[in-house]
């Protein structure tokens, strides 16, 4: 069988921008080994990713050697090793693993990248994801429902009948970052000792009263650091819910959720728990996703990808 | 006459965060001098403003020795020299004039701090403005209208009757020159050879078209350039064309404006030209104001001062 060692063991890669996973799994899908380093692709030099990878599984030894590789996210990006085509929406497991790449490695064997999904149905540009794709199917696609994918680059996705059918990124994560950092109107922010939650809901109530936007709200920010309203500990959370909030807020006015509804959360878990709160707050039931979203959606390319065979 | 030289010259002063400008006024409201400087509140040492003020007037000699100065601007802030508290709206030349705070300079004589504004009706803190006031008084009060001075802070705001009634503050420029040197939305970018008109419509277009708000917008900027829709010298004036289409957006869901209403546009050439665009986009009148809005609105609070002394 070409997918999969004798016993099912395989390797199976969560190759990201910022960060390197490589896992050891059995034929049943448990992890045996694992290693996550900070060496994502923005950080490979001369492009030897292969250096990097043979590195990484080093200390597996034997283990190791000769298993099958199936490699999701970054990795398989114009900027990665191997570029795998965005797949058109709608698409499942099925879509994915007949659009995996192929690239045979000297002394790693064949890896396989999983593509990422492209919405061309989204004006004026084609949206697209990659890795995102593999945390869904991990997620489950049966039901017709909404999910987010907090990040960087957020995702509000809709998925059902095993399939993922539209999505469309939200830029809230990378705009937070830049703001927290840099902004004049966050001058004078001071780290609080732990997570202000109070300060953040805050910050989602000012987001979702009222009309307008993001534009209006990040000044007060500043508004309410002069005018003693706002401790500088308490400016960071605030402007979290502001950013988180008005994300909701725009993904409502999209239409991609009616209150009342079930919603998917898949993310890590501080930034997970702070929408799951949102969601809350807005009237909708968070269902939060499995923590080994991305390797369940991998094993379940794989077993795709076995079918096929 | 406290408040002029015997022949009604005076130096009036626009001292910002990042820039600072004198000018020495006749009696006609004519600039005799002119400095400016990049000498803005910010890169002040040991916060000795005198010094910087005595060193930008000594070129001029005696035609300077002794005349009132009047001060615009982040000058007379918390973080400026003498702090001249916000005076609250509705306010006019009058309201200005009467909270206008004075400080006797060694060697200077008497500096004449004008205030700027708060709207404490704004939620969920107090809004406040400094330096845009003169320009407002500049523009003129009288008719019911709409105005916005485009800049880091832009400012929405509704005059008339002599007065400055109600403010809203968006962060659209800080938002714009973070996204633009930071964001890796905008990684690729170029600038092109001259500003780039259509690639700001299109910007515009886009921020104006369907529902949502800016944080779904500001991916079509990665979107356009992976998907080969936006060439790298299109993406900043397109990016500029989202921000400040969304600035409008906002502005008119939150009652700023009606349609084929006229609004006042304050802000230096190539930024007024973009927003005057943009109103002309969403069916608005826009006006223009006066290059020397500033100096005129400082002229207007000086003039009441007298009627006062």
């Amino acid at each position: 069988m070409a997918d999969r060692g004798d016993d099912g063991r395989r390797i199976v890669l969560d190759w990201g921008t910022s960060s390197f996973r490589a896992m050891l799994v059995d034929g049943d899908g448990r992890v045996l080994e694992r290693v996550d380093t900070g060496d994502g692709i923005a950080t490979v030099a001369d492009r030897d990713f292969a250096a990097v990878l043979r590195r990484a599984l080093e200390p597996w030894g034997d283990r190791a050697r000769g298993l099958p590789i199936l490699a999701a996210g970054m990795i398989g990006s114009r900027n990665g090793w191997v570029e795998a085509p965005y797949v058109a929406l709608p698409a499942g497991a099925r879509e994915l693993a007949a659009a995996v790449r192929r690239e045979e490695v000297p002394e790693l064997g064949t890896i396989r990248f999983i593509p990422g999904c492209t919405d061309t149905a989204v004006e004026p540009f084609p949206d697209v994801m990659r890795g995102e794709e593999t945390q869904l199917l991990g997620f489950g696609l049966e039901r017709d429902m909404a999910v987010v994918l907090p990040g960087t680059h957020s995702k509000w996705v809709r998925v059902g009948g095993e399939r993922i059918r539209r999505f469309r990124t939200f830029a809230t994560g990378e705009l937070f970052a830049l703001l927290s950092q840099h902004a004049f109107i966050a001058r004078g922010a001071e780290a609080p000792a732990e997570p202000d939650e109070a300060a953040f809901r805050r910050g989602v109530e000012v987001a979702l009263a009222g009309e307008g936007g993001l534009l209006a709200r990040l000044f007060t920010v500043r508004a309410g650091w002069l005018s003693g309203g706002l401790r500088a500990a308490e400016m960071g959370d605030y402007l979290s819910g502001l950013v988180i909030g008005a994300e909701f807020r725009e993904a409502r006015d999209m239409g991609w959720f009616a209150p009342g509804e079930a919603v998917g959360v898949i993310g890590g878990a501080a930034l997970a728990r702070r929408y799951a709160l949102v969601a809350e707050m807005m009237g909708l039931r968070p269902e939060p996703g499995p923590e080994d979203a991305a390797l369940r959606g991998c094993l379940r390319v794989a077993a795709e990808m076995e079918g096929m065979a």
